[in-house]
């Protein structure tokens, strides 16, 4: 059998130039042509309809075969999963739902299915049995657009800053350096953990590994991007970065996708208009490029929500929530403000927060953002000018207010459902202050001196911030588990495909 | 002196959206008019002529000071490295191989650079020494030229495959496979090298790790990217990638990057037509967007042939090497014709080739594959149907020729100067040939079950390639060595910055 089916490949590897895509088929009005499509079968009704989809988009064809004109043996072989290949003719169609349909002349048999073993039928899964076979949930709506959106907004990414002239950046991936001071990290080593080299005094030998030191996966690459925005005035990364967490929630990853703009000559302010533009770019993309998805994903949501008792339901859908981020301007008060009308707010006072704000000092908790998001301001909000004591040591100080206390020019973007999108501050450029910070925080100076030369030779006021890119994805898509947004999520105790 | 320079920067950030980038000014006609300019001084002569880059192109403008003006103690903070923000006119330039300067109404030094010990100091430095300083090589005409190249060949990547519908897919950097069943890898661990948990029998007890079992840095995205063609049809990948290889080459990095585009219902033929479309594209891309880096390039070539003896300088300038590759078809020859041609050619004869060509079978070195591009086709050269006793387990296995030897559908497109760029080939789709191919290679299937899921369910033909990004950049700018152009090169005993 299988040599059959590769014989007649081999013949339409000849045509295969002309192999039209359905999503180009669907917007086809010509009707009468001869086409030849390929793809995967979603179903096949009454032994004459199937639903034939090929990734290129959402929607199947509806390819009609003659049951009289073929094989009982060939028919039994059209299964949910099997990939074919037709030749047909375009022709309008009678069907509910659909414009045009492909009138089947011939139809070979690529890839069978076994429907027996197939894990996917056409039926719901539900997401946490799909994630099992991550390598075969591609082949489902959901996923289909899900990684569809994906896409559309990591070319968008690119596509805004390289339209604004910024440079974009590998910076690497295995480091000896810990960019943020804090992160538990993933160490890189070629050492046989059964002979590690030892030195006399029983310590390990790094000297004996690859890159002679201990290295590590990166947790940012801001640090390098800084060093690249002080010579290209404007760059950007868009990398993989690693936290080894011991996190198991629908928030985090192991591996995860950083975009991290550094900018020379900007501020704090400048940082925060190129942060909300940004986002507004993004999600306007995925509004003008993503129509079929995104009103598919918002169909989805609406059916999970009518399961749902009436108070639990979303109070917009998928897309008027995406509309309302474009609509607003996002609300930039200070962190100093945020408590404030945090220790006044009913949840507060009510002692409904679980983690209750008493004062100022303290990090926000995911509740506390949202309630200023989602309740008091209704939109997206960014904070700035958090207490220097929870914040990075790169971040720039302020001057202490009348109160003594001392703050940093730190901004974090909140987005409704999502909390923190974005995190992002302008750099402490004096090397006087910079040391003092590193020293009070116990970051060694020596080894970061590269770090410290940008501030050394021409320093200037600079600025930056990371957009965790699966955060965003989550939020376009109205997904809830960020382990459904990136193809094969990264978690503790996974590391499957 | 820091606090007076922040106070005015404070002034200065209200009218930052108004800085005007280099890039822009350079091609302006606004004479009169007045703007606001910030960047890095490259030189200062005659406490006139300030030679400023701001990064956003290689070329700089001239600013021209009145020196009774300024104070001297201002002009002396003029040097090479520092940081200024200038406000001035916009005036036609008298001098010479420059259309317009600026007359600068008043300047600021936004960050001092000690003129004793900035390192780059205006005179040609030797890529050995900017390698040592690769946070501040940025700041170098050549470096500016390289990364820029880069940047616009990274976006021309991510334009030719969002032009053509592809989906680009973040396979994993962490993962338990070991995707070419080949090269050494880097481990990934949380593991404390001081107390690695053991089982009873004393091997490592990798259930314990944060993984539940043993993981490395990818070595190739491919067989995820197939999984993802297998529902989508076209994907690519564009990521880092990591070998283990103790190489202290010009052309080995232990970290790099890889574009991997994987096609259902591909062949050889449709792989190969793809695979030099985008290379033709990209090259294509950086002669129409980088004109002005590939001059400065080419111009460094040539001064740096003249250095060399007659015999040894190129044959072809960068940009005429360049539009060789635009205007040829690459040539596509089998494995056993090159072989044939390799045996009969002069060098081999001669006993020229280190390697000397006895017979069938052998990988092709590096000096064969330059002959076979440089001296024999003199053009890109695409070879296929590889023995299949060299290549990997996925490629799909040709019928034994005529003499019974057995060949795969591998592809490998090699280039003057760098030898492979591309390496591809169509999948081997069929299960039972895989699964036999697996089984004489000792690859467990048991852990790929999978992969091998995609040839159970709707298997079909397919391809794909991977694309080293770093020697494609090798290609467009002229360096030699793989050093010099990705940001922080890692290598044997190397993980600075």
């Amino acid at each position: 059998m299988v040599n059959r089916t590769i014989c007649i490949f081999a013949i339409h590897t000849k045509k295969m130039a002309k192999r039209t895509r359905i999503k180009d088929l669907l917007v086809s009005s010509d009707f009468g042509k001869q086409v030849s499509v390929m793809g995967w079968v979603r179903t096949f009704r009454n032994n004459q309809f199937i639903a034939l989809n090929d990734g290129s988009t959402i929607n199947n064809i509806q390819a009609v075969v003659d049951l009289n004109s073929f094989d009982e043996s060939l028919l039994k072989r059209i299964t949910t999963g099997a990939a074919i290949s037709i030749n047909g003719e375009i022709v309008e169609s009678l069907g509910k739902g659909q414009r045009i349909e492909i009138k089947v002349n011939s139809l070979e048999i690529l890839g069978d299915s076994d429907a027996e073993k197939f894990p996917l039928q056409p039926k719901k899964h539900s997401l946490e049995f799909l994630r099992e076979i991550a390598h075969l949930r591609f082949r489902t709506n959901t996923f289909n657009a899900v990684f569809k959106i994906r896409h559309a907004l990591a070319y968008a990414v690119h596509k805004f800053f390289n339209d604004k002239g910024f440079v974009y950046m590998h910076t690497p991936i295995i480091t000896a350096s810990d960019a943020e001071g804090a992160g538990e990290m993933f160490r890189v080593s070629t050492f046989d953990p059964d002979h590690i080299p030892r030195n006399e005094d029983g310590t390990v030998n790094y000297k004996e590994d690859f890159f002679g030191k201990a290295t590590n996966l990166t947790v940012s690459g801001q640090l390098e991007g800084e060093l690249a925005a002080m010579a290209f005035g404007d760059i950007y990364t868009f990398g993989p970065t690693f936290r080894a967490e011991n996190s198991n929630t629908t928030r985090h990853l192991a591996e995860f996708w950083m975009i991290e703009p550094e900018m020379a000559f900007y501020d704090l302010n400048d940082n925060m208009d190129l942060a909300e533009e940004l986002l507004k770019y993004l999600i306007r993309y995925a509004i003008d490029n993503c129509g079929d998805e995104l009103e598919f994903l918002k169909n989805r949501l609406l059916e999970e929500d009518k399961q749902k008792p009436q108070t639990e339901r979303s109070e917009f859908d998928l897309l008027t929530k995406l509309n309302f981020c474009l609509e607003n301007n996002f609300e930039r008060i200070t962190y100093t403000e945020a408590v404030s009308i945090l220790k006044n707010s009913k949840p507060n006072q009510k002692k409904q927060f679980k983690y209750l704000i008493e004062g100022w000092g303290s990090d926000l908790q995911s509740e506390h953002e949202r309630y200023l998001v989602e309740k008091h301001f209704k939109k997206p909000v960014i904070l700035t000018d958090y207490p220097a004591d929870i914040k990075s040591f790169y971040m720039r100080m302020n001057e202490p207010d009348t109160e003594g206390r001392t703050t940093v020019r730190a901004m974090d973007i909140l987005f409704p459902g999502i909390g923190e999108i974005v995190g992002g501050s302008q750099r402490e450029e004096r090397l006087e202050k910079l040391e003092k910070r590193m020293e009070e925080m116990h970051i060694p100076a020596e080894d970061m001196s590269w770090y410290l030369d940008t501030r050394r030779f021409g320093s200037a006021p600079h600025a930056g911030f990371g957009l965790g890119f699966e955060r965003l994805v989550l939020f376009v898509t109205g997904m809830t588990n960020i382990r459904d947004v990136i193809p094969f999520p990264r978690t503790p105790k996974n590391a499957e495909f």
